[in-house]
């Protein structure tokens, strides 16, 4: 009996462990997708932000990050009991005990599992003030972001906190980490301003294209791929029937929501249009997949399909009314992660009888706020310290040259 | 006892799932290799009809061609019996009664490893018909494709039909997918002609260069790297010795295979052309996964490597020989997944016993003229109903700009 | 009992399976980095090395590599015995006859495991020579270097040989793989000497840019994904409650690693250079990733963290250090894999108390004395018979069209 349960323990390990390694895939996924999205001469710092941002996540919440969002035992339900440094323990002795409060996969599996989603949060704000964000600002925002922010909400969520006593309910993160991501990026674009030539004094937009499509797309599909690893082991088990049944359905559910999401889109832009812009596809396909991710379980394919197509007509017009309200956000990602992030969170009673439309909306105003506040705390003292927005001369001059000394496509003769 | 069968029912499913993603990660692989060999002023068109076609597939799958290749019962073993969604079924009770027939993974698992399969055969397509079909042409086209004509011969195999009890043995499918997926396109591109300046009225051939190698390699290395989800998880069931050694072995010899391919494809080339166009070995490599994918699993790793050599030598001359007969196939997609995928299936009574040459030929030929036929009357409908090339002009512009109305890489300045 | 015995073998097979493609994706990593810290003229060449290179290590390791490395017996501990071609032997009865010797994984799986691990090897070499070694010369050394110079370290230390039995330690190959390829590479470019316009007669360096930032990050983020298989794997089994804690623990040691060396090397540019080079983080990422290699078991996630920092720190000296003494290595591979490879090697005794400094610097200078003197005869020959060295003319005009005859990016308007 001893062996099964080991198995067991592997089992449940191993799928935690790989899963975890196809959210870490996701950094790549919006890497690729914000340096196709942003001007050629943008493109080596955004490139730098994100495989930074991605190591400050992982170390922060290491040291501190972790241990807030699952503290060995909180103060109370709105704050956790603060220690540092992740431990090594994955002690052997209690799951051998057994019994129903044993360990049933390693304490570090899951710690992998998490830390590459504050990384996934950190990474969304990364695209919306890309183009005029100064590098290290960035980071030290990521490491408030990261370390404290984040894990916070967290806590009152997954750790254990007042929003899951309030009964929210969010399966992987639509409003965890995507409308969290999005929110604090909200706050930094409104700080910085929009792009110089963006916004015309006669309220006349001016679309800056991507410049590498096949990079955007490229990143489209990893973070497709990814959100299997992100939904799907968010289950947190796999080893019985009905756990195996289930991660196999949050896979069907994260797939058929994608594909909704990019039909959608497709046709709403052909209608608004005239033409299919792929960036809209783009986003519809990732919108479908915030959709689902607060609820990819309880769904029928078909239904899933729909809530994907339904994240891909809010986020088509979503990005057009960002523009009109002059929120510059060069990647569409405060639509696509937090417009119907919120979309997520709502749709979970549709198919979720343990969930009520109140404590969705109760959830998604938590973390607006909470997220929306602390953070605009820390921008406003990061623009007091050092400042957050790089000069107007090296905005012109891209913030390749500004802050990395070096150009993306150096050889590649550029029309400006 | 009970747990060990759950135990081994969640490692098969878990297989599953994890194969299947790696298969959906082929979508990425054909999206980039089909985005470095077309010209840059058809980039953005090829890559939203790489999204686009993976969103239809997914979709239409689920709605009826899931149900046609895996009826719960079939009219007869020509026609299955249709029925319309795909159920949620995943039922636990059968498992835990257990028998031979019991269900040992979940029935969704199996739907998900499905469905990328599907998107496999169109992706196949879009290559081919590149640089010139319009977009909703094509994508009506996918509908049709995915909800019927792919199923059908799929149901005759794989589903238990006329073409599995005639002995007609295709493992992973070099003749249900990729002969399938290259027979469509060459029905399409038959009608649709090769692009402008492509063959002269002298017969010369004018080689029109792919913009983007590197993308097109990382597309390659995309499609190995998702081939052993293809292969590995054809066999179904990994949760016991001898079906462990069976992946392994499938593993191992779909890696040979596709280095042999590089191998041959190479020095075919360096011996022809003096030199080693790289496209020859991208190309090879798939030629030598398309021939090991009707039987990975009875040679041993040197005989597979030998059966990738031959797909290598023969894309090669497959390729030269379009071109001498007019088949303008931008990307190579007829002779890699059409010809080397007919080697493929000829090749398997080679090494396994239980085939025999006369029911590979028939298999061969029933899937040929079954999707040639179907795909042609498709097409023939579209053609005549809505048109299935762009207009000259639009050709000479670009697909990118009269389809999506942007450039993929508007930054760089272009040599015409 | 032995369905739970079959089930272990099942999961340990297919938990080798998924690392050894993880790391087959590393082959990936290596193009997308070299193609892209390459000049735009010589890219389709160092894509067509990579996609070669991993075909001939793939074929030779099967022919007579693997054999060599695990010989079923040895001669003696410095020489195995030496048979040909891999078979296939994956035997059932002896699983389930059990016992503590009796294999607990497909050998093929093992097999799949060790065949990638000799192409990452000689994908380093490939970065270090590129923009001026000849194709054919470096396919050949390619032929020698994965069938017989690393096999027979590998056997010294993972086979069973000499540098076991002196109690050197190498968990994943900071040594066997990542020293022995950087000293190889170093051989072959101390032979073939600095690109022209490198180094200027005054003692001046003249930095040669990368062409496209955005594919070297690209490949940065795939090796970091890849080197959960490779270091995961290398645990070589799963299936307990003690091993899959050890797994779990090698994943977060692995991502904290790199994300020290990230950090470090970013500050370490920062003040050394005034602005982030982006080729410094990255090879920072990659530093901490081999430092971590030799032995990421035994630190908590706090040691790995500073681990990785040391070896980001290392790799910009080293960087910097190679071109003050006129090595002339375009992506930085010897101070990479070679530096920073010591470095993690004599890491070791700081954690696991089972391992001797002397013992470790042992095993460093006989893995690089071997590699290097076996290299070296190995170029030698290769440039008396073939020469390895393009012509002034070809490294001008690149290596794309000398051995291509096509161009990476045809239609962009590059500057020179």
């Amino acid at each position: 009996m001893d062996q099964v349960l080991e198995l067991s323990y592997a089992l449940d390990t191993f799928y935690f462990l790989i899963m975890g390694a196809f959210v870490m895939w996701m950094a790549a996924g919006f890497a690729m997708l914000e340096a196709g999205l942003v001007q050629t001469k943008n493109t080596t710092e955004i490139l730098l932000k994100n495989v930074a941002l991605f190591a400050v996540a992982c170390t922060m919440y290491m040291i501190v990050g972790y241990n807030i969002m699952y503290p060995g035992e909180g103060v109370n339900s709105w704050w956790p009991g603060i220690s540092l440094f992740l431990g090594g323990d994955n002690a052997t002795a209690d799951v051998i005990a057994g019994g129903d409060d044993a360990p049933y996969y390693s304490n570090l599996s899951d710690f992998f599992f998490q830390v590459v989603f504050v990384a996934t949060a950190m990474s969304i704000v990364s695209g919306a003030v890309a183009e005029r964000m100064k590098l290290w600002s960035f980071l030290f925002f990521a490491v408030v972001m990261t370390g404290f922010i984040y894990p916070m909400q967290g806590y009152w969520k997954w750790g254990g906190g007042f929003l899951d006593a309030a009964g929210f309910s969010d399966f992987a993160g639509s409003g965890v980490v995507h409308l969290c991501g999005a929110t604090a990026a909200l706050a930094g674009v409104i700080l910085l301003g929009a792009r110089k030539g963006k916004y015309g004094k006669d309220g006349s937009i001016h679309p800056i294209p991507g410049a590498n499509l096949p990079l955007a797309t490229l990143g489209t599909f990893i973070l497709w791929l990814g959100w299997f690893g992100f939904n799907g082991g968010s289950e947190l088990k796999i080893s019985n029937v009905e756990e195996a049944n289930a991660v196999a359905m949050v896979f069907v559910n994260t797939n058929a929501s994608a594909a909704g999401g990019v039909i959608a889109a497709m046709i709403t832009a052909k209608l608004l249009f005239g033409k299919v812009d792929i960036t809209m596809a783009l986003n519809g396909a990732l919108a479908g997949l915030v959709a689902i991710t607060a609820e990819p379980l309880t769904p029928t394919p078909g239904i899933a399909t729909l809530i994907g197509m339904v994240g891909g007509v809010l986020v088509v017009f979503a990005i057009v009314g960002m523009d009109k309200v002059k929120i510059d956000d060069p990647v569409g990602a405060i639509s696509v992660h937090g417009v119907v992030g919120m979309w997520g969170l709502l749709a979970v009673p549709l198919t979720n009888s343990g969930a009520a439309f109140g404590s969705q909306l109760y959830g998604l105003v938590v973390i607006f706020a909470w997220t929306f506040v602390a953070s605009m705390i820390v921008w406003l003292i990061l623009k007091m310290v050092m400042g957050i927005r790089v000069t107007e001369e090296e905005e012109y001059e891209g913030m390749d040259l500004a802050e990395c000394g070096m150009e993306a496509y150096p050889e590649f003769i550029s029309a400006k």
